[in-house]
């Protein structure tokens, strides 16, 4: 089989974010599977048949790529962001596991890309300065109880925490469930960040306190970052966003 | 004053990874500051000025960066991978916030990167797929006591873990009692991952056990990531690395 399978991050959305490394392999491909909007994304040409899905079984996107690629296709699966995190990465290894054999021996090569959490903290600050981690809030693929079990531990570790996938229309009140949380465990002053559609022409930053935070509208293409308690601000002038950071040092006693 | 600081990810090595936006940042410079080793990757051209520091005080290079933007001079500071991540952009807001006050009208921004955990995870599947965190082994900034804390809460809420800054000459012992620990909370057949020098011309992958993990050789150029309960190798044909994955579903009792 001399088919293969790249699975391509395109970064947050502005395409000078998109690396060279994924630029060459979507150049390379001669099929390109994906999510509409990131196929949309993709530059048509020549000898590139697109297969935009709005299908939300991931799993079913990795199978059509695998199954093209074992017929000598070359199959670019693109994904927002950095494909190995909460994107099609292990879909695609799920897929493998479990699926024909033969597809082992295909070449399956990941295109790292820049994932959400790196882009706002960029557009912020330094918000993820210290130890951090990034959880999906989603209860589409793991127990509600686990979501909530690991939310609390990190914010007891004092963690910055980046939540992805914090709110759709079939999961209105998990957002909300989550802060609820983060406020009997952090200062109600802590900063939080809501950072929609980084980088896109949608753009829109706030920095809020958690208690605030709890008020906020947000949507499918936010990012939350909760913030530890080191986490802090640096006012500026009138009319200049803050500063939003966490020192890289922890005091004793902490 | 009409200085800037642009603090600049060259993620792991590999100029292939390097986003046009950073490219673009670095181009725009006339002043270059960072670790020799990272200025050492930026080509030569008329018009910059290189200042490459072995000074480990992270901060030194963000007073100097910023004395010279306010100079009116356009400095870029570059770090390597994600400079948000254990790198120069926290380090260059401490100094903003505790230095001269003029700095905070400065033009300063930050240039994201691949940071190294997601060059790793590329490079072996998607071992990240799952909820996952980054933590810095290294003592020098928090207390020991507040390093194994957060470990210890981490795994035991079963997250992918990603050690930064797992071993040095000063630092010898620290990584072996990270995995010992380890080793008391997941199981011994775990896999974790030591991935040196990701994209560099001595790159070194290796997949072990947990167990094995804690007789294998690191240093300063390892990430090592722990997996979750659910990370699983895929295993393929003689001579080829397995590939290494987490599922992004959690059973439910787990």
């Amino acid at each position: 089989m001399s088919g293969s399978v790249a699975i391509v991050g395109l970064g947050p959305g502005d395409r000078s974010l998109v690396t060279p490394a994924a630029t060459a392999a979507l150049d390379r491909a001669t099929d390109l599977i994906g999510y509409i909007p990131y196929v949309a994304r993709v530059p048509e040409r020549p000898g590139l048949t697109r297969h935009p899905s709005d299908n939300r079984v991931e799993v079913d996107r990795a199978r059509h790529a695998l199954t093209l690629a074992s017929e000598g296709r070359h199959v670019a699966i693109v994904s927002g962001g950095d494909p190995g995190v909460f994107a099609m990465a292990a879909a695609v290894f799920e897929a493998v596991e479990h699926g024909d054999p033969a597809w082992r021996s295909l070449s399956i090569t990941v295109e790292p890309g820049i994932t959400a959490m790196l882009a706002a903290a960029a557009r912020l600050g330094a918000p993820m300065g210290g130890d951090f981690c990034a959880l999906s809030l989603s209860d589409n693929l793991k127990p509600w109880e686990v979501v909530t079990a690991r939310l609390e531990a990190v914010l007891r570790a004092d963690l910055v925490v980046a939540l992805y996938n914090p709110i759709s229309s079939a999961r209105p009140w998990q957002l909300g469930a989550a802060l609820g949380l983060a406020l009997e465990i952090r200062d109600a002053t802590t900063p939080v960040a809501f950072a929609r559609a980084v980088t896109r022409p949608d753009e829109a930053l706030r920095v809020m306190t958690l208690e605030e935070a709890r008020q906020a509208p947000a949507d499918m293409a936010t990012l939350v970052i909760i913030g530890a308690s080191g986490t802090r601000l640096i006012p500026r002038g009138p009319g200049e966003r803050p500063f939003l950071y966490t020192p890289r040092s922890v005091p004793a006693g902490r």
